[in-house]
């Protein structure tokens, strides 16, 4: 029976050093979303298909983990359906849930179902794992966390003004140097106007996007192979590589949008922005307008963000943007709303890669209590029982084995303090205790005080 | 497209009300594990099947969710098991993934896995959702949290007494009274041995786990029909009824199962276990042998825990044992472990039926500051950024709407303080803070001293 134990590819398990490191990520971000007045909710790992179908494209469609039905599901398994190449209709025939792929369309699902009980502008944050089918590679898992943050029902430009913000105290309680990079839905639908192709904006927003990743002219070679033509390009490729402050580049725009609506209000919005942020200087974080930033997913129509780490070699570790119609494909119309995501998992990558995380952090005991026998360890428990509710972790080897391999499990998990008390040291209601690091060691009385006053010299 | 939304059945979404009742009894749960030295570890959602079937019975190998293979996987279904009744073999021949029914197993395979990275003894905590196809009922969910401890690599008894140590401290803390049953699997076997059925020890340990539940007579009449006889049954029956104080009760079984290594055993271990309780009292929590108790995992074979809250009426809150072989199925022997699981979903239940929880617990900012427009905005901004890195959260109402319906919007969110900063005050350097609960308000210098101070009076 026994067999030897694997884990899906493209997921991890995580050992307690890393839980600590993880956590300080996830506590840190944690306190800044609620510092800005952001609520938690949580939603099932579960969804129904009928949810999360259509939502990501025919791609994210693929990717979604699909659970299969309990009970007879075979039945549901015509002969059309077991044919070569109908595998993906077959799978919607017997699974009618599936793994929630992103935080976003859940949270749009939650606020249709509970809209009669929330206050709106309703503002939640959200810190959850989610699963994609994706061919798993470095820095890519099948199952990784996001942090997401949203207000729904409110337009106001502050929302987005106050993401900036949230971005700027994350990364700089984390201590990760960042460039937040800005654009507008608006304005490239605009500039898909002014090159005359204003129903190509899909096609251009996907190739664009690729633009730092692959360079120019792959980027026109593939608009090229879309249809889009030869003046087409050249007219696009110098406007989503403009460069300057963003007063410049709105300056150098402004003229070329003046002739489409939605571009100019693009322009408008991106001018207001800016104007915010530039009030909140200084901040830590380098903002940045690249009119190249496209944001892959379809739902947004303003504002969009992309977070890069300046010092690190890897993809964007946050991103997120204004979307006005998120809430519609579930019924509720009219709900303008703004949020972003933080990459939990990358932000640790560069983390570690930059050795960014503190010295101190340690899933271990502070004080660990040597094992004599059982009636030392009786009279150990009494004093580690009131360390424990003054906030000292504190654990009794369990094992009366030799000193010598007590120590050197204490040394191996870095527990900073061992406290012995043999039949000797109880009769004196005393114990001794060593630092570890140091190797000083005392003896002084069995209670708290002392303890703690040895510790923290 | 616009489709009425909903979650999976026996699934939940926790709205922000009821996330900071959760986060509270996991903060709680975590802060004590943790002062006592676990580590945290996480595992995958989704396990290899391979991992989870057998662990749990045929009982649950049917109510583990199967996630689909990607791809073709119609190719895999064979005419024969397209036919009626052989759905349980076609779901394993079109998924190899399933997500994890509990965390002891979970944490089995990581052990075996990571044996060489490891300190042993290893005390390790774990809180994440499990998935059970179970049909949903009152206070059962299809996805519900874990809170686990284990110790694995140590068979000694200060272990199971820790876990008691660990069970106090967690209900004192959150306030319940509880009643914390103990017993041991060796007794059992040896009760089954002294019966004459010591091959039905399965059989037995379901039948009486049910005698608080269903009464004396269906117990016995299970036992009938399961071919236990007559003469047995009422062999049985006055034993696992035993009441009395520990002593007395192992008094009583001393002798009768003093012919039965395993239940002579079982009374030892039992008796040095309460005889290490009786020493750390006073204990908040009622300790009780209870030789009813046969908790349904097969793994258990020494002490096994139940804990039930004393004043409402819900089955077990917490529950655990010693194993002594449990990475054996993944093929790491010897290694004891002992470990306890505490039911997150039905100590919510039991602290909202109690009305248990802090009055104060709360999910909003503490401040709102109201809208007046752009300009006064980002005066109010300055402050909050302030105030927000002393801890303190705030937000701006994000339109500048007609200020009685701000203020509405902050009473039912329940925010305690609202900063009103129009034009004049901005001129003046100041701020109005208004007391929502009381009505009073005050005009005093914008920063962060004298914001706190009216705050905290």
């Amino acid at each position: 029976m026994a067999q030897k134990p694997s884990i899906p590819k493209g997921t991890r398990d995580f050992a307690p050093e890393q839980m600590v490191r993880r956590n300080h990520i996830f506590d840190t971000i944690r306190a800044v979303f609620e510092a800005h007045g952001y609520q938690p909710i949580e939603t099932p790992a579960m969804e129904n298909l009928a949810t999360l179908l259509g939502k990501y494209g025919d791609e994210g469609d693929r990717l979604l983990f699909k659970v299969l039905n309990s009970g007879e599901f075979t039945a549901k398994l015509s002969p059309e359906l077991l044919q070569p190449g109908m595998a993906t209709r077959a799978a919607l025939a017997i699974s009618e849930k599936g793994l929630r792929y992103d935080l976003t369309v859940p949270f749009a699902r939650f606020v249709v179902q509970k809209q009669n009980e929330l206050q709106f502008p309703f503002k939640r944050y959200q810190i959850q794992p989610v699963w994609r089918a994706d061919r798993p590679q470095k820095g890519r898992y099948r199952e990784f966390y996001q942090c997401d943050i949203d207000v729904i029902g409110s337009a106001s430009m502050l929302n987005e003004l106050e993401l900036v913000l949230v971005v700027d105290e994350v990364f700089k309680r984390l201590g990760i140097k960042t460039l937040l990079k800005i654009n507008n839905r608006k304005v490239l639908c605009g500039i898909a106007e002014h090159i005359g192709h204003p129903d190509r904006l899909i096609d251009i927003t996907v190739a664009i996007d690729k633009l730092e990743k692959v360079g120019q002219e792959a980027v026109c070679n593939e608009l090229l192979s879309k249809g889009i033509d030869q003046q087409s390009v050249d007219r696009l490729m110098p406007i989503i590589s403009l460069r300057g402050t963003p007063a410049q580049m709105l300056d150098t725009l402004r003229p070329m949008l003046a002739a489409s609506e939605v571009g100019a209000r693009g322009v408008a919005e991106l001018d207001e922005l800016m104007g915010l942020v530039d009030k909140m200087q200084p901040l830590q974080t380098a903002v940045e307008l690249d009119l190249s930033l496209a944001r892959g997913l379809n739902y947004y129509t303003g504002a969009i963000f992309e977070v890069k780490a300046v010092e690190a070699q890897i993809g964007s570790i946050c991103g997120g943007g204004r979307y006005d119609d998120l809430t519609g494909i579930f019924g509720l119309r009219g709900m303008s709303g703004v949020g972003i995501s933080f990459g939990a998992d990358r932000i640790y990558d560069v983390m570690q890669q930059l050795n960014l995380f503190p010295p101190m952090l340690r899933a271990a005991s502070q004080l660990m209590f040597a094992n004599f026998g059982t009636a030392e360890s009786l009279y150990s428990l009494g004093v580690m029982r009131q360390l424990r509710r003054s906030g000292i972790s504190a654990e009794l080897y369990p094992d009366a084995v030799k000193m010598r391999r007590q120590l050197d499990y204490a040394n191996a998990r870095q527990i900073p303090f061992v406290a012995m008390a043999g039949e000797s040291e109880m009769q004196a209601n005393r114990l001794t205790i060593k630092n570890m690091a140091s190797g000083e060691q005392q003896t002084i009385p069995c209670s708290i005080d002392p303890i703690v006053e040895f510790m923290n010299k």
